[in-house]
């Protein structure tokens, strides 16, 4: 929970969220806004099938000012840079899948992009404020769980790659420049405002919308992979308790959650609570094996010591109000394109 | 040394060499003709200040192929890499300084390029036996010496972080898609044919050339840290061998010396050997100190059982091959511009 003296680093301040129209991004710009007297800024470049989704902060896009670029537009970051207080960066290419398949693509998400952010950053705001999400994936297959942050980084995929470099990107900015950098590393997050339209970037929305339709959801491997998840809110206060805490920069933090479970289990959940679904056992598709890491799940303890953090909404809650959201705000999600390679990411 | 059967390996067979014009790449292209019965072919996109010289291949220019290209010259590129037996990967940025002042420049350099050369091997030659030089660089500071393999790696620059991101390229590939890749991690390398024409690559290669002018060698910190030096040949010899050995497939090796040397100690060799020069203790360059890493050197104990690699040619025997060689063709590589920042890089 946030302290009185938390919630006041923020008031007066401002505050500018890449990636704000995404999942995390808006409900973090949602909590701003609730907070009150915070200057918000959004910039997100809507790469189509990442998640940004205008619908996200419509019910706040008269307190929020919304900038649709990407972080490659050197004169507008500058502008939105210099000077703010805080920036909470969150942009990036999240689809592992999709960093195999077209890992150039990610690289101009998850680093060019980054180093963009980080060199105006360096030239207009040496100072800021700025705390990067990060993966789970960076550490790969586990030697030992639950992950800490003492685990070797040995990332299977592009993807991981990309956000190692970014994350150390981070820290040589925080050294060699003084930009006041954190890194979390998110597990699987879940909750309103999340990308629904396809399967390749979060299995647990996957799960969720698969349900809500009535149809089968799908297990590779029966379905016995432990993972933990964060509902969003938890990890928007995940973000603004390490915001506000000068002693977490220059670190790097998991999230994680007390409860890991299997996905069998997280598929009964939502087949209990949608009264809809169905369990399917379907073989290891092979590019998803390639990149599979078995059980997974993080050790929280160190941002718990450090900034006081831990989740406080238990899976079975998170996903009564997930659900709950979904249902009511469906066509706003629910796209039709769930081809695994979208026309637009075709290879030539 | 090469064994009969290493050397069996290359003959009759196909080598394509990236970054061929420069340094370790000229020298490796040498030894391939001097072996004989070996099809050669060098790919170097000549970038200003990199180090490729069309010199360093003056003499053997009718015994190989040459190719002046960047490797995200995809249909060239599909093309040298479709059907051939080798690849030895030594394209890249060098310099750490550039890195921190052009990062943008660096990841095109050290990471798109990579992954375009990777996603060549992947479509067109999927099981290619690829050697990547990286560099001891990716530990950063170091937590113990020697540094061996399982030393946590945290680069303290751009140049760094790409390093790594590209070693991890090269090993995701060969998990993923069965491309036979092997990344070294060299230390400093010196001998004939290095770029000579400023200071922002090589200490040793300046400290050689300030000698050889007769000018004072300038010594930062008094010139107390300690590292380790190979000749090119032996780092030839490590390449070659390792491309030759199904075991170091995956792998990640450091090279090393036995007989780590202070920076002070490298410049009174070179100016009892060259027999000019002087030494001048200077206060660290602030855009240096940044970077600076100390103390640093490496074990290379796992090659060494691996692939029965160990460097032959010891610091002075090395060094004065080195003073030949630069008596001898001063012309060719010492260029004009030795400014710290080049025009063709100044920032708009």
């Amino acid at each position: 929970m946030l302290t009185p003296n938390a919630l006041n680093a923020y008031r007066g301040r401002s505050v500018l969220v890449t990636g704000g129209l995404g999942f995390i991004g808006s409900n973090l710009a949602h909590r701003l806004v609730e907070i009150g007297d915070v200057e918000v800024a959004l910039i997100d470049s809507l790469v189509e099938e990442q998640g940004g989704n205008l619908f996200n902060v419509e019910d706040i896009k008269d307190r929020v000012s919304i900038h649709i670029a990407d972080l490659e537009d050197s004169s507008l970051v500058s502008h939105l840079v210099a000077g703010v207080d805080y920036i909470f960066n969150l942009a990036g290419n999240v689809s592992h899948l999709d960093s195999m398949s077209f890992p150039l693509r990610d690289l101009e998400l998850n680093c060019a992009a980054q180093l963009s952010l980080l060199e105006a950053c360096r030239s207009f705001n040496p100072h800021a404020r700025i705390v990067f999400t990060s993966t789970r994936q960076v550490y790969g297959k586990p030697l030992y769980l639950p992950f800490d942050e003492e685990h070797r980084c040995a990332p299977v995929d592009i993807n991981g790659v990309h956000k190692l470099a970014a994350e150390q990107y981070h820290l040589l900015y925080h050294r060699a420049y003084g930009v006041r950098a954190t890194c979390l590393r998110l597990t699987n997050t879940y909750g309103p405002r999340q990308l629904m339209g396809h399967n390749r970037q979060s299995v647990i929305a996957w799960f969720i919308r698969r349900a809500l339709d009535g149809q089968p959801i799908e297990l590779f491997g029966e379905g016995r992979q432990k993972r933990d998840f964060n509902y969003v809110d938890d990890v928007v206060e995940a973000l603004l308790m390490v915001g506000a805490s000068e002693k977490t920069e220059g670190e790097v933090y998991n999230l994680g959650s007390p409860e890991p479970v299997t996905l069998a289990h997280l598929a009964e959940e939502l087949i209990w609570l949608t009264g809809k679904g169905s369990l399917s056992y379907v073989p290891f598709p092979p590019e998803r094996q390639l990149i599979d890491i078995g059980n997974c799940y993080s050790s929280y303890r160190k941002i718990a010591e450090d900034a006081g953090w831990e989740p406080s909404v238990n899976l079975r809650d998170g996903l009564e109000r997930t659900v709950e959201y979904y249902r009511k705000h469906q066509v706003h999600y629910w796209k039709e394109n769930v081809d695994p390679v979208p026309r637009s990411l075709t290879r030539a």
